[in-house]
């Protein structure tokens, strides 16, 4: 890319000032294009995954879910944070199963997208999953999530309406949209 | 909502683990719905806006920028933090004019999301602006940041084919389109 050279920032001293179970804080000194040094506090992440679980009768799966940090209940596609070494694929059935209690036999890649680039290197990928069965949930015991199933084109009216507003939710299913409009495996008025 | 009483996790302590410039760190231990206590790290955030200015030929200007955490630079609508009681539009505004070199006659909020629930309270305020005037940006001393224009709908296949993978301007970027169909000024074909 032409514009990288005078954009970039290069690290000169980092250091790390919280290490905690879930998050990695770090404060770096950097170098500005300018040559000029600042600061940059910032997030290590082991990066996520995100998948919409998509019925056969054009419905899917979403889980309810309480979010600490904002003090409200979100709508949310199943989703979680990838484990050392694990296969993002792996990641994705797991959380499936987990929280939403589906079993999927096609699953097919979205894309990726990085919910906070000021702060975090986190990256989510992004899946679609159909021909899904499904069952109870089975959440991990700290976590509690509700599933619940509606049409995918009401999902969609629920970002327009303002009902969802999770990020993750937000890029998953707009990617999925545009996922199954080119290779949808059946026909849903989206 | 019904299912709030048994997701609900209530505050027990709150230690702040690491006060920043930009990140303010916290852990805290909660009561879990089944009465079971555990930790939940978060970063207190002041929330933020991000906004799509379209030009009268219905181009769109984006802003290329270096993000560090990712070590990479990244396709984004203009967006900033709400200085303590500032007002969202006057955020807005600063940063149109800042980071896109543009002054806008009519601002419209589509909506707002959350960037990060896992980890983050960050809330982000979305407007569409149009009847826009662009001139040169004038960023922060330690912004570095590149103006450039194409068309709406071009900056919709960005997000189809990956070239787009900020999660704001996603967010920013659909619900801005979700406007325009219903209540755009002036036809543009999305």
């Amino acid at each position: 890319m032409q514009i990288a050279r005078k954009l970039v920032e290069k690290q000169r001293t980092s250091q790390k000032v919280f290490d905690g179970e879930l998050l990695q804080v770090y404060k770096d000194e950097v170098i500005l294009p300018d040559g000029n040094t600042s600061y940059r506090e910032w997030i290590d992440h082991p990066g996520a995954c995100a998948i919409l679980p998509v019925l056969q009768n054009g419905q899917v799966v979403l889980i309810s879910q309480f979010r600490y940090p904002v003090g409200q209940i979100f709508y949310e596609v199943p989703a979680g944070k990838i484990d050392p070494g694990e296969d993002p694929f792996d990641t994705i059935e797991r959380e499936l199963k987990e929280e939403a209690g589906v079993t999927a036999r096609n699953i097919a890649y979205t894309g990726l997208f990085y919910p906070a680039i000021g702060y975090a290197n986190e990256v989510i990928h992004l899946y679609v999953a159909w021909d899904c069965d499904q069952q109870e949930n089975n959440v991990d015991p700290d976590e509690f999530v509700e599933p619940w199933k509606i049409s995918f084109s009401e999902s969609l009216s629920m970002v327009a309406n303002g009902e969802i507003t999770d990020g993750k939710t937000m890029a998953c299913l707009w990617k999925a949209k545009i996922w199954w409009e080119k290779n949808g495996p059946f026909k849903i008025n989206l």
